[in-house]
């Protein structure tokens, strides 16, 4: 048991005071972790977009203050009351979303969308009193989907919680919290490409750029990249893609362009844009009697998916994915292990790397477009 | 060899002469086979709704004179050039579609739309020579779907013949040649509902019926069948069907009422109506996380299936079969023998029996309604 255990934490957090302001480093109180929840030190964290899109919070009901980051690595400071499966010193990874154990999604073998612990981008405070855990001079501050990385200390459910190989970097392997797992799973667990096969990859950021990345692990034999920034091309390479299409250099759909490049359609697409467009060319993009194309980019609210239903008669399949269908205890720990058996190569997502004291950089570097991935490191 | 090998066959056929008017039954002459054509006297015969459709010809082109039929159970006459698996005497069932063996769908475990041999509705005359088998006084008859079963010999390609077991039979297991497959097929194959699943089935035709028959031979625990028409509910009991749901007795969405009996949807649902209406409600009605929805119907040219693509995010997959995603000459022997084991009941499907020369009764009974499958008798 640490010192701290039981006793409230002061230590630094990013707090985000107003939407679109740079956070700014305060000195916060972290309290104790209740039943079932966990205190951990974070070490590493890294921004993602959705981080950004509700520190943005255009259109959205604004909760502020508030401790954002969500993509992070930690190690296990103190364990609330009913907490047997973690203990202080493990290394974790927190996640966006969670898996109580019990519902019927968390007993599917399907499903990782658990009804008690689905991520609530609205919720800023803990289920079990309905409060915070943070405060600073006595005023809460919010929580972001359950993590709040962009601080020492955070405090979150045991079900969000990760156990994982304690030999595996922190520094490297805290990206596998949100993003880069759910394109890959994606690919790997949704669209299932087989040895060989062709695969369309729409939209070359982070999570598009993973599920390439699971093409290439997966050994398909052409990964397309489409993305309507043909910067986004080179960089690609490095992650397998051996074909770009840029929509905008065609005046016709980009799924004819792919259907007549592939003999009539890929094998499998993964969608990672959120563009409704890009959606509707995945699935019309694969081929029939086998094609699968699975949906990763959230839409918007009053978005329409529209096609002819013979293009589904034809015996093709859309599914859509979240978080990459990995159940987050069950199944992130043995994606760390893909990392350390080298399938899985991570270094390449990891653009960027600043100090805590300097993560508005990140902002900067996520809002121009240079980083795929930006570390943040909490010690220094 | 039989002594009609390589010489014309004259026999009765049932001639649509014209669009929509009965049939007449004539003396027409049957040609031998050429290569990879299997020439068939048919034993027993079954309308479906499709024949029907095209006899009708409404908005199509219409060709005639035209020998319709395409549900059926025959013994092999004579077989042609080429021709190896099949022999004068095998017990077979010709299918609207076929597996020519070698192209990249018959290749694909998971494809049965053959690239030669998939479904024609337009061509009317045999692909070796571009010309019919069927004449009457030296004036062609068009073929359709390539079996014109509705003659007492007809010639089909090798690759749309399945062999089946000798002791099966061929008035019962006449029927799977199209739509108790399709249906059954649809669930077996496609929405594959594990034991204890609840199953919502939509449309409660042949095919529908069929569905609900794939879902009991799974194990279903519930099987909610829907339908317009109440009257179908009765009959549907034989099938497994355990709830009924009449979407006109209800003033919301049908999508909505089976949600809340299901507490948030079936784990899969079968579409068999061919309505856009009924294929939405059938995709958003399946429970998120893992439910499968499965398009069957035939949609009209214009109609476009939309729905919010968050409904796909939510884990939900939604494809569509042809033929039940059975390959004819690959698959189908083994459901004929489904049948032999009794784990597949066929008679329940067959409401009526005619003799050939009232084939047009059949049609009657169809068209009010009142029949599953009627069969018709070519020797009575
Ligand atoms: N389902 C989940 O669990 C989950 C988890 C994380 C992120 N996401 C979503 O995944 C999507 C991608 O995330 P990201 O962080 O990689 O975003 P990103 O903005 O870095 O990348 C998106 C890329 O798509 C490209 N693009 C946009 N419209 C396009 C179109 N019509 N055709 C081709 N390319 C197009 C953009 O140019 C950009 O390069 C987002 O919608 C995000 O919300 C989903
Ligand atoms: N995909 C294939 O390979 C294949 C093969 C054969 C048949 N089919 C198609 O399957 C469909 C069913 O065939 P069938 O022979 O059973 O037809 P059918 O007309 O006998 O049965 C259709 C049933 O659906 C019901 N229905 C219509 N609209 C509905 C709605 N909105 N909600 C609920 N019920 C509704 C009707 O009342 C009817 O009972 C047709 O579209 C047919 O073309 C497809
Ligand atoms: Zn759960
Ligand atoms: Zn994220
Ligand atoms: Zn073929
Ligand atoms: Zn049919």
């Amino acid at each position: 048991m640490s010192s701290t255990t039981g006793q409230v934490i002061k230590c630094k957090a990013a707090v985000a005071w107003e939407a679109g302001k740079p956070l700014v480093i305060e000195e916060v109180e972290v309290a104790p972790p209740q039943a079932n929840e966990v205190r951990m030190r974070i070490l590493f964290t890294a921004l993602c977009h959705t981080d950004v899109y509700f520190w943005e919070a255009k259109g959205q009901t604004p909760l502020f203050p508030r401790i954002f980051g969500h993509e992070a690595g930690g190690i296990v400071e103190s364990v609330g009351e009913g907490v047997t499966e973690l203990k202080p010193g493990d290394h974790v990874l927190p996640c966006f979303t969670g898996e109580c154990g019990d519902c019927h999604h968390c007993k599917s073998e399907e499903s990782n969308m658990c009804d008690l612990l689905r991520i609530n981008t609205e919720r800023g405070v803990m289920l079990n009193d309905g409060k915070t855990r943070f405060s600073k001079n006595g005023q809460p501050i919010y929580h972001f989907v359950g993590t709040s990385t962009f601080s020492e200390y955070t405090v979150v459910h045991v079900g969000c919680v990760a156990k994982i190989n304690p030999a595996a970097p922190l520094d490297k392997v805290c990206v596998l919290s949100c993003g880069i797992s759910t394109g890959m799973g994606a690919t790997l667990n949704v669209a299932k490409p087989k040895k060989g096969q062709s695969v369309a990859v729409f939209g070359l950021g982070a999570v598009g750029l993973a599920a390439c990345e699971g093409a290439r692990m997966a050994g398909a034999s052409r990964i397309i990249g489409i993305d309507l920034h043909s910067g986004r091309f080179e960089e690609a390479k490095k992650f397998g893609v051996t074909e770009f299409v840029n929509p905008k250099d065609h005046d016709k759909p980009v799924q004819k362009v792919i259907a007549e490049m592939t003999d009539g359609g890929v094998d499998r697409a993964v969608e990672c844009t959120g563009s409704i467009q890009a959606m509707i060319s995945a699935f019309e993009c694969v081929h029939d009697g086998w094609g699968v194309a699975v949906l990763v980019g959230v839409p918007n609210k009053d978005d329409s998916f529209q096609t002819h239903p013979m293009n589904f008669l034809n015996e093709r399949t859309l599914k859509g994915t979240f978080f990459g269908n990995y159940k987050p205890r069950t199944d992130i720990p043995s994606v760390v292990e893909k990392y350390m058996n080298k399938e899985l190569e991570l270094e390449k997502f990891i653009t960027h790397s600043v100090p805590f004291s300097e993560i508005n950089k990140a902002f900067d570097y996520m809002l121009k477009g240079h980083s795929i991935r930006c570390i943040i490191r909490m010690d220094a």
